[in-house]
């Protein structure tokens, strides 16, 4: 039997729990997994329920709708595999380790393309038989290669788009056009640096720790929604090139956790945070 | 307003969360917090739900069990410090760790009193004004002795008992006592050593991760339900002593980790697991 | 300039790093990187050290050696990438994850070749222009399958050999015949479980950290010389394939950093346990 | 036999661990433990040597200047305990750990006395029979407190001085004063957040991870070198005080591990930046 997973924010309400499960309930439906999370001082609920068995999707939705206060947001997804397209530049870090899920068939996602600002990971990609798109920048000014990338990315009509180290800043029109769908990873250090080869500076610090954050992508760049999060030793004897060999790995890790959150529909996002359900 | 934790554990069964809620509702209760989980292939129901408001507590329960399939297990409990007892042999850096988080306030817990087969900590656990009590094993058989150590424990009527390095094995009868009561922390390796001081038998592996497992105590000894697991890296470097003194730090972290689940009333057991909620 | 790595073992002795250092001193080379350890307990001295600059490596071995005690084993190896050879059977977690290291840059080795008892991952390694030879074992006792392993891995004479998820059991013969050269990768427990699907075992028992331990193979399976460890956090909504699932995961970190090691020889063995410097 | 630690960092050159373990050679010394590191970029030397043995303190250090290039510092420290000084404000949760790892003989240092410019700790230390001192900042100026903090400390002739949660902004003149000395403890975060009550601006942008950073004290406030860091887990059901509460214990563990590394002298120090030898 198919599984849906029904997902809900709104303002707080007494009952809401009840009304929503009792709305399943008459649906006929099985609750396999249910999450809830309420933040009081914002006045926010959240759930995430994933249900089985036969019902009428309109139907279902309207009478849930009809149950919640004024401002919220419902989505019922299927638990099948979604279609995501990767954008990558040049390194083949995180690209590669998403292949490598995808070929083993440990990622429950359907790799639609890799679209790039350069040629330089095709002959990785095609081994997968997976189409490869390289979009010139040459000539273009900013918004015309992204118009470009946006008609790339559309024909494929991905549910996901992931930045697997796509190192090109994205205008907040392209970031607008994909809101809620837009997938980055970013190096991060304690503490922070900016600017040019981070890992030369973090080298130059003497951090003995370093770190990789996957987020939404919103106008704010590197300022989206954080939905995971890790870190991994270094010490003195590393090089900045080290540095970034470890910082790598991490992002390898951390952006392959967070994705696979995005997959299994368990991230609702709300003043620019995260609630992982 | 006071709050309560509500935790159900019974037989899985449709629209269980639908019926609590209905009845929570109907008492006219807030729910500040609700988690559930139910495990398909044993078909079991659990369920943590933090309410307030103003109730009368019999008829709550008798309206909840009402609903319940035959076998279920159902606490309120009130959000208030838990009365513990801390049982300690001769080492002190998880008692330590305990007594400075109690007078930090950061424990929300009454220390009512500290008991051991030895008199070697009195002189710690009286500076934080504490009562004492050793319990001396001399010309005592090993049920006596535990007699001794019940009649000294019921004068407090703990909600909790900790296993502080309690060093000395107790009897299916003091266990069973204090059935679900009793949390121990339990060094532990990759790969696990069993039989004396492990801590040589690790160095002498060439292990190079050291673990602590706290678990609730059953019958069977370092055997019963795991509430939470952490581990510290050691190299070729640590003498079997730097080891020990590694592996105590990490044993500190973890049991002050699972009391505060047990303080919490996040923990649920079952077949010998545990749900954390 | 070329870069050579000094491995020395010995019984201990006054003026070790004076007499060594003196002598490559004499010989007009460069200490880039130095480090010993010297286990007091059990009198033993290690010592690696990189150099560079032009020599007489007869000459240079053959004044060491004057200097050391009678019991010493003395390496000295190029810094170069290895050759290595990869065992396999159905699972692609770690191989995948070494071969896109491979293929990236990032792994300072040459595979030679993928060996396998089973010709389930011929068209993953093949994308890589990695030769795979399919070892059957039908209708071969076990002494007649490993013979033919060990004639398709000498044809590569690898320095490396690494057990990628091999999982049919070697036997002394092999072991010993390819004795500290064999990597291999087994995922490990708190507490350890012994038997078939040790996964399902680390369900029932509701643990709540799963771990991987990378280790030279000796005549002692799952028991020899450990190199590298490391665990990730489970909890009670994992199922046993999400367990083995999230084991995966560690494994191919913990597999990726221990041949790193290897491949820039910073390992050295004794009782087995290893110095890693 | 009494052990001794002997420090050096200079400008790299031909043949150092050979000179300066022929000095010790000659001396009659035992070297029990050596690390160096060069850092090629910078072209600088750095040696810890443990020796045991009978010798000529002043002889030593002569005939081992006499074969140092020019720029170096070289220190000799007798592995005993040392005399330190902690300084604290209000919080217990850093001072405590301290103070339990004091009692227990973990910590292979003399904690002389505590200074505070508040008077709330006092009951905690004296528990210890520890003396507590009370500068009040009451119409001081800034300099005239630090002086009469400088004073009390003084009396202690403290070999490092532990900023356990000292809240207030120390001035260049104190730093200088006490260079090299003074210890740190600072919550970090991944991104950085500056300024008042950094847990709820962490809270308000949704972090997933907590840090925490032990470092030297320099003239630029949180920013000497870094000696440790470490970083604990939080997610969205965590309040900004449930952070904070995370952020201690962090805070704890990386300040007693870096204050274990200088107990040990095993931090050397340049460029702002530290190597653990």
């Amino acid at each position: 039997m198919e599984k849906f997973t029904l997902l809900i924010e709104t303002t707080d309400a007494k009952g809401l729990v009840y009304n929503v499960s009792k709305v399943l309930f008459e649906h006929g439906l099985n609750i396999d997994k249910n999450s809830e999370y309420v933040d009081s001082e914002e006045n926010k609920f959240f759930m995430r329920t994933v249900i089985s068995g036969e019902f009428n999707e309109a139907k279902l939705l309207k009478d849930i709708k009809g149950l919640l206060p004024q401002n919220h947001i419902i989505k019922l997804k299927p638990q099948t595999c979604k279609d995501i397209v990767l954008l990558v530049t040049k390194e083949s870090h995180v690209l590669g380790d998403i292949l490598i899920r995808y070929v083993s068939g440990e990622l429950n996602a359907n790799i639609k393309a890799v679209v790039s600002n350069h040629d330089h990971l095709r002959t990785l990609v095609e081994k997968f038989d997976i189409p490869y798109h390289f979009v010139d920048t040459k000539d273009l000014a900013r918004e015309e290669h992204e118009q470009k990338l946006i008609n790339q990315i559309d024909v494929y009509n991905p549910e996901i788009i992931v930045l697997a180290k796509y190192m090109r800043i994205l205008t907040s029109k392209f970031v607008g056009y994909y809101e809620g769908k837009v997938l980055n990873i970013h190096h991060s250090f304690l503490p922070a640096f900016i600017g040019a080869n981070p890992y030369k500076q973090a080298h130059s610090r003497g951090v003995k720790i370093i770190g990789a954050t996957a987020h939404y992508v919103t106008n704010d760049l590197d300022e989206g929604p954080i939905i995971f999060q890790d870190i991994t030793r270094v010490d003195h004897t590393y090089s900045w090139q080290d540095m970034r060999n470890a910082g790598r790995n991490v992002e390898k890790v951390v952006l392959s956790n967070a994705l696979q959150l995005l997959l299994d529909d368990k991230v609702l996002t709300y003043s620019n945070k995260t609630v992982i359900l």
